[in-house]
C-alpha cells in the first residue's frame, strides 16, 4: 500500500489503476432536466462499485465482522458530462489502510473517458460502544492485498 | 394490431411476445429495507423500456410532434422478487391503438423467468388547448408496426 | 366496505374520501428533463401514503403477522402535472377487503387539486408454501375498519 | 467573506452558520436495506439546498448568465444515522468566493443534531470555449452578499 498522507495517491483517472470493476447502465430515470445525468445517480454507481468490492473480497466473512463499516466521508470529482443511453464502467480500489479506517478510490469510464472519481473513508465501528476500532486482522489483511496493481 | 378491448392480449409473460428490447443493470439502491428490489425500481426498469421503444422507432420524427405525448394510466403486475446483483431484460411491444392514444404492453424478465408486467396508457394531446387529438399519420403508422410479432 | 367488484368505488379525487394522511416535500431530483416531476417520484409519494398507513394501523402488530404482506398489483392514473418545488398530500384508504387479499385507493393532492390516483392490490401469503392464505383475523378487522369516512 | 484557504472556515455543524434554509421529509424509498437514510438520498436533500439558494438569490438573472455554473467536486461527511420518518432541515452558505470558482458549505439538521456536512466547489464557465471564466460580475456581488450570518 503505497499511499501516504503526504505522498499523491495513484492516477484515479487512469483506467489501469483500479483492481475491481462493475458496469451500470445509466437510466433515464438518471437525467437532470438539463439532459445530463445528475450527479446523485453518478453517486449510486460508485455505491454500485463499492459493493462489488465487498461481494468480490469480502462476501465469506461473517455479518459480524461486515456489519461494523460505516462510510463517514465521501468526496467525488465530477469531471465530464455523462451521456443517455450507454453504460459505465465503475472501478474501485483501497488507497490506504490506517488503523480503523480504510480509504477507498474510485473511477468512472465512458469507454476511454474518465467522467468521475471519488475518495471514500470508511470507519470500522465498535457497535458496543459506537465508536472506532481497530480494523479486524483478517479485514486488514484483505484490504492491504486490494491495492493498485502493481507495475 | 389484433388486441381490441372484448378479446385477450397477448401474453406478457413470455419472451416472444415483445418486439423491442433493453436491459438495465439492477442496483444496490434499487433495493428495499427487505433487500428486494423495490417496486419503484421496477418501474425505472419499464420507463427505460418505453424510452428506448421510442428512440428506436420514432427518434426521426420532430420534437414538435414527439412533445404531444402524454402517459395517463400506468398499471403494474409484480410476480416474483427480483435480487442484486443481475440484469434485466424489459420487452416492449404496441397492444392497441386508438384514435388519440395507445396501449403499450410492457414484460421484465430475468433468465426466462417473467417478474413483472405493466401496460402503459399515453394519450397524445394538442398543447394549444390542452385536449387529447388524434394521433398524426405518422405516428400511428408506427404504432400500428410494432404489435406483436406475428406467428 | 361497500365497495364490490360491480359497483363503483369512491372517488379517489377527492380528500374526503380518504382516511389517512402523509405529506411529501417534492424534490428537484423528482423532475424530469420535461421540469415535470417523474411519474417514478409519484409512485414514491404512493408508496409513502402506504408506508404511513401501515405505521398508523398496525405497527402494534407482530413482525411475523405483517411480514405476509406482498404488493401484486398496482395501477396509477397521473391526472395533472406536478411542478417543483411544493408540497404534496397523499390519502389512502380501504376499498375492498377480499378472502386473502385487499385494495387500497389513493390520491395525490398539490391544494385542492387531485393530480394522481392510484389502486393497489396487496395480497397475504403464507411464507412456508408461498402461497396466499387467508387475512389474519387481526388485519382483517383493521383493514375493515380503514374504509372511507361514513358520510 | 472571510474563509481563506489557510483560516478554519465556519463551523458547519451549527445551524448559526447558515445563510438559506430548506426542507425535506424522508422518504421511505430513502432507506438501506439497513433501515438507515442512503447517503444518496443524503445527497438529494444537499441539491435541494442548493436549489433553494438558487432560487431564493439568483432567480431573477438571465437563463445565459445561469447557464454557466458546474458543480465539479463535492465533499460529504456523514455524521450520523438518519432515521424514518421525519424531516430534514438543510442549510446553505458561501464559504468562499474565487475569481472563477465558488464553495458553498452545507449542514443537514434533525432537530440540533447536526446529520451530515458537505463542501462543494461551483465552477463558471464560457459554454463557447469549455474552460473556466471569471465569475460574472451580478453573480459575484450576490455570493459575497451570502456568507454566514455576522455575530
Amino acid at each position: 500500500m503505497p499511499a501516504t498522507d503526504t505522498a499523491p495517491g495513484p492516477d484515479l483517472t487512469r483506467r489501469s489503476t483500479f483492481a475491481c470493476w462493475t458496469r451500470d447502465s445509466i437510466r433515464y430515470r438518471d437525467l437532470d432536466p438539463n439532459f445530463h445525468v445528475n450527479n446523485g445517480a453518478v453517486n449510486e454507481y460508485f455505491e454500485d462499485g463499492r459493493v462489488r468490492f465487498r461481494a468480490e473480497r469480502m462476501s465469506h466473512l461473517s455479518q459480524t465482522l461486515l456489519a461494523g463499516f460505516a462510510l463517514v466521508k465521501y468526496s467525488a470529482h465530477y469531471r465530464a458530462q455523462i451521456r443517455f443511453p450507454g453504460d459505465v464502467d465503475i472501478g474501485t480500489v483501497v488507497l490506504k489502510v490506517g488503523n480503523s479506517s480504510y480509504v477507498l478510490g474510485q473511477g468512472i469510464f465512458v469507454d476511454e473517458t474518465c467522467v468521475a472519481t471519488a475518495e471514500v473513508v470508511t470507519v470500522y465501528i465498535d457497535h458496543a460502544t459506537g465508536r472506532s476500532t481497530p480494523l479486524p486482522a483478517e479485514i486488514r489483511a484483505i484490504l492491504e492485498a486490494s491495492g493498485p496493481p502493481a507495475g
